[in-house]
């Protein structure tokens, strides 16, 4: 495998991300230049959001495809652009490469990018190539776009919402288990592939997240990117008011579920606490629960009713389990405690 | 100094980062949800650009201060917008941090990078904050917004265009190999600090693009981050031209042909191929260049005509020194040499 060991190589990889295909009108000018240009639609708002991915903090080569890592580098940002409500357009791409990185992976990593990017019409318009002394970094900035003053914000939920969550929780996080702990230890179990493409191949609810708008008006947003308790505070927080989660009602999958029991977890803790969901959680008029559950439905998603919106002014998370509060959890979110 | 030891402190950061004013009404929303949203003037096509900085790799901490590196991560993402003739909105900061780099640092670096946003309007309206197990990365993304069609990309040149350089160029370099090779050997040299200065404060080139494109239809500009040979390279093969540069017109500061004197270091190799300048290079036919240089001049930024444009479909630039072709290079720019 060739490795990149010259500045020539590097611009092998500026080959690379040019011949990358402008899927959009929108996009006027793509790879080549100091800048891209993007035309937004009149009276839209552009969305940006950018991500830092560092090589053995939020992934490890051993463990990961390139290709995989391409889909979620940018499955990562476009599910920030899903929980806003808007529609992507272009993602810019910096990436920093040690000597041993070899032009087939940066290839394949590109590859995997591209796949996500074609389902959703996205433009890669640009970015950076540059040597690291240590390991591989990927910042990856989304820009999308959204009809003016309708974004979905995490601050909007109203006392008398309901919560609803896409997908199920804690698939992604028992796959890294997975890979973490287990993997070479035991004979391959039958729910593994679901939680190791849970991990790798993250799936934005873009088209989930633009059928529940099209049913009903959503009050408050979030993607679940560090667990749902953290995630759910942090939307509590923005609106300054209490969440009330019913413990019974987290949505788990089958294949979860299983590994759960195989490795001794307890799975409400892990639909609590379990990272990098990229699901989204929405807050909306409970009399608008059912329109939304079958539009998220009718794409394919499964859409959960979790709890709701009990209290203004109080900024906190209670949740219900067998019918008794089980934790209550107030303010400081910073220090949300994961255990 | 407090170290960055626990995640919560990185609840501390995400605390100064929020600190961070919206300077303009364009950023409808800042820091704090999953994305940002801005507001582009009607009939504007948004501008991006990023660029990724390694510690040792494009700075070393030991050479640098924290505030002049949050200035300096901005400034050369700013440059970019300044080469497309756009005028900057927002910038996203994604930083990884290691356990070794203190609060006070970050702090340091958001006040380096305020005071130059401050200066053009610029609202830090986002960004990712994560841990690093090696050293700094800074990726920073900006958002600015042009006219429809309007902007000034790389391949606009014309035969019969001169060519136009902002400031002087080489002193960023020197003041580099100052930091490098001589710094602790030497007593200080007059000419250090303003060197010094070059190396680590750029000073985006916007107010003068805003003058010169006031003045008259600027036809293509790049700006200089690696060296005026291989920039002037990369506006010849977009554009499909031939660029000749005269050798005794490349400005040179007085610190810096005094710098050379010292280091026996070749003026004319140094304005080639010294990197970082982040000045323009711009092309614009002849008649308007005294309008061009007067204008950009009134900005307090020196304007230099350093050669023109001499044919079409020959991508190369042609050096003339004392009359005589000195050097003529041609094609597969990426491996342009630098020595």
């Amino acid at each position: 495998m060739a490795q990149l060991q010259s500045v020539g190589e590097f611009g092998l990889i500026q080959r690379i991300a040019r011949r990358l295909a402008v899927r959009s009108p929108q996009v006027a000018l793509g790879v080549g230049d100091d800048a891209a240009l993007l035309n937004l639609p009149a009276d839209e708002q552009a969305v940006v959001t950018k991500d830092l991915l560092l090589e053995d903090v939020h992934f490890r080569r051993a463990w990961t495809s390139a290709r995989d890592l391409g889909w979620k580098a940018l499955a990562v940002n476009l599910s920030d652009l899903a929980a806003m409500g808007a529609t992507p357009l272009a993602a810019f791409v910096g990436l920093a490469l040690p000597a041993d990185a070899s032009l087939e992976w940066v290839d394949d990593f590109y590859s995997g990018m591209e796949a996500l990017a074609d389902d959703f019409g996205v433009t890669i318009a640009g970015g950076d190539t540059t040597a690291s002394h240590s390991g591989i970094v990927i910042a990856v900035t989304a820009v999308g776009h959204v009809p003016r003053a309708q974004a979905v914000l995490r601050s909007g939920a109203c006392v008398g919402d309901v919560t609803i969550v896409t997908g199920t929780l804690g698939d992604a996080a028992l796959g890294l288990r997975w890979l973490g702990e287990v993997r070479g230890d035991r004979p391959l179990q039958p729910f593994e592939p679901s939680l190791l493409r849970a991990h790798h191949l993250p799936y934005p609810r873009l088209r989930a997240m633009a059928a529940a708008r099209a049913a009903a008006t959503i009050h408050a947003g979030i993607d679940l990117s560090d667990g749902l308790a953290g995630d759910a505070a942090h939307l509590a927080e923005a609106s300054n008011v209490t969440l009330e989660l019913q413990a019974e009602a987290l949505p788990l999958s089958d294949d979860g579920r299983a590994a759960c029991r195989a490795l001794g977890q307890d799975p409400g803790h892990l639909a609590l606490h379990g990272g990098e969901d990229y699901e989204l959680l929405l807050t909306l008029a409970e009399a608008d629960a059912p329109a939304v559950v079958a539009a998220i439905e009718s794409t394919g998603t499964r859409a959960t009713v979790i709890g709701r919106v009990i209290a203004r002014e109080a900024a906190s998370i209670i949740l219900l389990s067998a019918g008794r509060r089980e934790t209550v959890l107030t303010g400081g979110f910073d220090h949300f405690p994961s255990g």
